[in-house]
């Protein structure tokens, strides 16, 4: 029979996703096996199976969650009544954000989500280029309206989730500047640019 | 008795060099075969060795090629006479150039230099950490003599490199503008920023 999920079972899940997002940022998917993550939460490993399925499911869960978080944001920015150039600002700053803040899952779920399983796969698929669309017509409203600079917004959005993508180096890195300063930093880069 | 090297080795070993670029970005370094090498070239795998020593040596030979590249562009700019920020446009433009013109070996060259053996692997490191440091000294130099905004000279290196190795996913996408619109759009998007 199915026990009743407590509450203890669900900060139970949390507590094993957040280390498969450790695990998997460090090992690859791939090389991650059940047993690592064990190690990594301290438990036995059969005993990781009384509250999840398997390591696709793990996956599944961060990729999920993590394009939930993003789409939960464009769509307040969106339906704000700010102008195109603010719009594209507080993405920047969103996704900034998440790297440094959320960056386990969101190097994860950028790295690794080519090893979900179907249906979730093509889905998965999908969504981000459904995302990019999105991110790309704010931009393109930007430019209409005289805002932005005249560029391809679809490269645009390429080059920006890039050089976002770059903060994986930063937290590597050992000269580091803190969080803010990182922001501000690329906000001015991009958002100013190089040259004053 | 060693064979005279001819004109024609030498051709022979830049078709090698050349298939086993494309090798090792397509399958990464570790997992590439001197026997898909052979493939790529159209020989048997023995026949290889007449030209090259190992994998180990092609790696070695792309990365050192590679860095030599943009190790003679950094020293005809540090040497110019232009303003810097003029200086920083150059060095983006070759770099976004070379990641267009000279794809192959420069991403196997980013991704994979980690798998130089010592003592090239460590004096690899050092020619990077070297030659970022001659990057942020020309942002620096442009920031004191306020042509450039003032950021982290070091955090916008970082920035710069990690949007422009961006073009690798220009190089699989179908929605596709032209090299030179690339280079446009990225130089007015580092350069003069997104806002208008």
């Amino acid at each position: 029979m199915a026990r009743i999920q407590t509450e203890k079972d669900v900060s139970r899940k949390e507590v094993i996703l957040k280390a498969s997002a450790k695990l998997f940022r460090e090992k690859g998917y791939k090389a991650a096996s059940m047993r690592d993550l064990a190690v990594k939460v301290g438990v036995e490993a059969a005993s990781l199976y009384n509250h999840i399925r398997s390591k696709a499911e793990l996956l599944h869960d961060i990729c999920f969650n993590v394009a939930n978080i993003f789409f939960d944001h464009i769509l307040v920015v969106e339906t704000s009544d700010e102008p195109a150039i603010s719009k594209l600002e507080s993405l920047i700053r969103f996704h900034i954000k998440q790297m440094i803040e959320n960056f386990e899952e969101v190097y994860v779920n950028d790295r690794e989500w080519r090893y979900l399983s179907e249906p979730y796969f093509s889905n998965y698929q999908n969504q981000r280029r459904s995302y990019r669309k999105r991110f790309a017509a704010i931009i393109q409203q930007g430019i209409e309206q005289g805002q932005i600079n005249k560029i391809d917004a679809s490269t645009a959005v390429l080059i920006i989730l890039h050089a976002i993508g770059g903060i994986e180096s930063w937290h590597r890195s050992t000269h580091k500047i803190s969080g803010e300063e990182l922001e501000e930093n690329m906000v001015t880069i991009l958002i100013d640019g190089l040259k004053k």
